[in-house]
């Protein structure tokens, strides 16, 4: 069985006018065919799963569906859960990652997630929906680039992958620190920065490709050397030394298990 | 292949007087063929390693060896991964957990420990060096019974099992509150709370039984219906409601998967 894409998206982005990550993201799932399931469990907002249901109407699909699952109890409702496992594709909205980790964790649907995925469904999210599908995910943090125990919270995400931490807005809000903090704890997983409008699309092998607007910053740490995060105190700066960092825009590569970037994609980028 | 058992030591495990849990540990590897690796990589005192060498040899196995890894590029000492990858069994001693991940997250050494242990190598830890086993691990936290954000900062592990947080010096700490905070930003994972003297022993089939002197208390979110972590502020008590608390003394057991409790050991129990 070969696992559906893993696609976090850096948030806000386009929507309308040349919505190319939605549509790629659409394309891989059947386009014209495509079943599309909507989680806006992050959101606040009531209107944010219906406000999909039309972005991706107008892309063209099949069928796009909110499943406005709120309470952890929702995790029952059948006719939710049908929609959910016949879908083609999963489409996690924005909003505070929190609540779909709190509200989705261990229930029924987290377990769907997980073996649809495995199974070939694609899931995106953007934003909270983006940094929820690793298994470790940063919860919240300070924005500006120091390195501090403090700088970040982290927390256990859906676990689709754990090769990567993702974080979004990222050039936008100043997050570098954060995510490198992240990383200090434990050097063993890439750290993906994701600004607006740029999404990283994570294959069946564990490419990862950037599509979008802006850039996709990733810290490796397979070399790093030291990290004093277990010397200092919580609001103390930390150092890492022997990080390796790799910008890149629209059709760059990097694969998660051989640690390559590539200025371009591999054999098997499409256009859409 | 059936994977080892996977064993956090709550802490401060009697070592001379009536070694029970060490003396159980050292029966799985093999008892007097067993070659135990002893990773002292939390510590910060030299002769730690050392130290349980001793012990290992006065409870009778062929070789206790110390391997001091004490920076990531000692994942590259061939003799001391050779010696891991011939070892029964491994100790992780207490210290700082944050010493383990962040020299041994990533590096060769964590690899061989995963791989081993799927092979069916037993692998212990006792304070950090229980706390750093599973995949997602408490860094530090503050002592007492308020359930906050801020009360705990998670960190990623080794990664043996995701089926469970530990915490150690669980009563003799106080340290209720760090873990049910743990549990309430993603209620999908089982807390184990160990006190001194007392090990989970995790079998090949994620039954977890309890030896030693104190008790495990078991916390099962499963039928957790509401946590209030993503509306609060950081320093503000979080609401969780629907927990189910199992103590388990000596003998008792745990389903990590079925999550069924029961007073004594299945079928399959020993005495040592």
């Amino acid at each position: 069985m070969t696992r559906g894409y893993i696609i976090p998206i850096g948030g806000a982005e386009e929507k309308h006018n040349e919505p190319h990550v939605l549509r790629r993201f659409v394309k891989l799932c059947g386009g014209r065919h495509a079943r599309i399931a909507v989680l806006p469990t992050a959101s606040e907002l009531r209107e944010t799963g219906q406000r999909y249901e039309q972005i991706f109407s107008e892309i063209g699909v099949k069928e796009a569906r909110s499943l406005p699952f709120a309470e952890r109890r929702d995790a029952e409702r059948a006719e939710w859960i049908e929609w959910l496992e016949g879908a083609d594709g999963v489409f996690m909205t924005g909003g505070n990652q929190l609540r779909l980790s709190a509200r989705l964790g261990g229930t029924r649907v987290h377990e769907i997630l997980k073996q649809r995925n495995a199974s070939g469904v694609h899931i995106a999210g953007t934003s909270a929906g983006a940094a929820v599908l690793s298994e470790h995910m940063i919860a919240y943090g300070d924005e500006g680039g120091s390195v501090r125990a403090d700088m970040v919270t982290l927390a256990p995400g859906l676990g689709l992958t754990n090769l990567c931490i993702v974080d979004q807005h990222f050039r936008q809000r100043d997050r570098i620190g954060r995510l490198l903090s992240a990383l200090s704890f434990n050097p063993f997983v890439v750290g993906v920065g994701l600004d607006e409008d740029t999404a990283a699309f994570i294959g069946p092998d564990d490419l990862l490709e950037v599509h979008g607007a802006g850039a996709a910053t990733i810290i490796d740490p397979a070399d790093v050397s030291h990290t004093t995060m277990e010397h200092v105190k919580r609001h103390e700066p930390v150092s890492i030394l022997g990080l390796r960092v790799h910008v890149l825009a629209q059709g760059a590569s990097f694969h998660l298990r051989t640690r390559e970037a590539r200025a371009s994609a591999n054999v098997h980028g499409h256009h859409s």
